[in-house]
């Protein structure tokens, strides 16, 4: 099933999906055409829940929970800012959804601890985070955790980028492991969706643009801070004199071009220009600029149009929603683990 | 503080207790010795909540959710049977206590995974269970779960055998980190209270009396199932002869008269008898078969005194009582982790 093919079969079936962020920083670029821009799209057609983790960010920044709570009003704004409609998503705080802590203890025990040391993506946080000395039982969890977002909303599709494929598996041998223990198909298993461009790099050159690493470019970045950010970007090292011939792959102006320019043939042109030489750096990064300030003014006009109370209160709204389909999950996983349940 | 100590500072102080047994069997004499025995003398002078450990029994017994659930009300029949006093005490069904599992996961992120490989309780059971290939996280984080039981009731007793001490040093742990983390003082560190018998050996000699392995006597065994397994009690496989000198040490007959036989100065002349030869194995079970059929036989009615109903309706009175507790704590925790709180 290719994107365009779910993009159809969201409007026929209602697809729902699970996504999210973790409110640990501002949003930047790298968010936007990672999966901001595709949960635009899907608003239309698929029932979207969008979850803020604030419960998964406490399992690697619990010492720091005022920081965590700050955040989570900044990524409402975001969300708002790049027009995801709250009449079209659900927007969840997971940590006002106890249920998701009680189906996390069930899955537990569905769940070796070699699996959770062999799973890829927790291994390359614990090695990028240096995490070794240090990883608390509920950062190794936190797959575990996931597992309990996406099946306790019942999600079939969760957008994801390459390398979280793996929390995907999880999920699904958790799902699988727990309906034929109990005689039950109460949960269901559910597809990655991979956004096209799955990652932008940083402005510094870097893999991955991180809001810890101060190398993205925010949502709401003011003008005079994206054309800094723009000119300091890192280009091609050899590409001195405007004459030498210039190198595109690697190039975060072109990277970054690449994913907003919408001229796709004028910019073939200018990697072709480029490659042989002749075409100077400043004047990419004028172009950059432009389309940047171009993508980002309404952005940064939205950003701030939405008071406290009023995000607040979109976020109340969709998590009493959500609240109340991940009581009704939770009360079928009870029935399959034959607990009782008194009334008060 | 000696537990004489104990006893009447819980006059004076209200001691909080905590205290239960996982529902994966009968109750039998180990658990009176070890167990049932303190708590019925401790229910008049302190607030004893006795937990029934559902959640906990599902850990290694995720298969047979069933049979977790049928032992419940057993547990229930087997406290009342030893007069645990439904208006003296608070019976708690674990599962019925969602924050007990949201407290779980907050605490999660205090403890380190080798911190809990560590711990030298889990690492006995590990081996004894042969979980070494398939320890799934629920099993090897249930000190993390005891330790959200405990704080939670703000428990500052916690009657346990030698070799659980390790759990209560793990709570205390969590208690110094959170408090510490969060500028607060609202957890509660707790003591082990340790019961002067502490174990009953196996009535095959073993060194544990076990629901597991068969070798105990019920608190509901029948007149004639107690004969067979008291006269089929091992003793000393050198004292063939009466005239024999037998050994007291070890010997099984002996270990369940120094739990169970009142008349300590005739038991002291029959341990000398014994030793020197000329007293009779025969004479012996006899004097223990009286004893605990007459320490039995009260119990054994009240066993069937309540109908499931009713023994069902006290533990939901005690949980409802129990869950405000639980509620209250929780809720300390969520405002110290700075958590928003939505009404709904």
């Amino acid at each position: 099933m290719n994107n365009d093919m779910i993009k159809t079969n969201c409007m026929i079936n209602q697809n729902i999906i699970l996504t999210g962020d973790r409110p640990t920083g501002s949003l930047h670029l790298g968010h936007y055409v990672g999966s901001l821009k595709s949960r635009v799209a899907l608003q239309h057609s698929c029932k979207q829940f969008i979850l803020i983790a604030d419960m998964q960010a406490l399992t690697d920044n619990f010492e720091r929970p005022k920081f965590i709570k700050n955040n989570i009003l900044q990524l409402m704004a975001a969300y708002m800012s790049v027009e995801l409609n709250p009449d079209k998503n659900i927007f969840v705080l997971q940590s006002a959804i106890p249920e998701l802590a009680e189906l996390t203890i069930h899955y537990m025990n569905l769940v070796h601890l070699g699996r959770l040391q062999r799973n890829p993506t927790v291994k390359h946080e614990i090695e990028q985070k240096s995490l070794e000395n240090s990883l608390s039982i509920g950062f190794l969890c936190y797959p575990i955790s996931q597992a309990a977002d996406i099946t306790a909303f019942k999600a079939n599709l969760v957008p994801v980028g390459q390398d979280q494929v793996p929390m995907i598996e999880q999920t699904n041998e958790i799902v699988r492991k727990f309906n034929r223990l109990y005689y039950t198909n109460c949960l269901k298993e559910c597809k990655p969706y991979l956004s096209d461009v799955s990652r932008l790099m940083g402005i510094n050159g870097a893999e991955k643009a991180g809001k810890s690493t101060n190398n993205a470019i925010f949502l709401n970045e003011s003008s005079k801070s994206l054309k800094e950010k723009v000119f300091s970007m890192y280009t091609d090292s050899n590409h001195i004199k405007i004459s030498d011939p210039g190198q595109v792959e690697g190039n975060v102006v072109f990277a970054y071009l690449d994913a907003f320019y919408n001229n796709i043939e004028h910019l073939n042109e200018l990697k072709q220009h480029y490659k042989k030489g002749g075409l100077g750096d400043v004047y990419l990064k004028k172009l950059l600029f432009d389309t940047l300030e171009n993508f980002i003014a309404p952005v940064r006009d939205k950003y701030n149009q939405y008071s406290n109370d009023e995000l607040l209160d979109i976020l109340r709204t969709g998590t009493e929603i959500a609240r109340k389909v991940a009581k009704n999950t939770l009360s079928e996983i009870r029935q399959a683990l034959c607990l009782t349940n008194f009334k008060f």
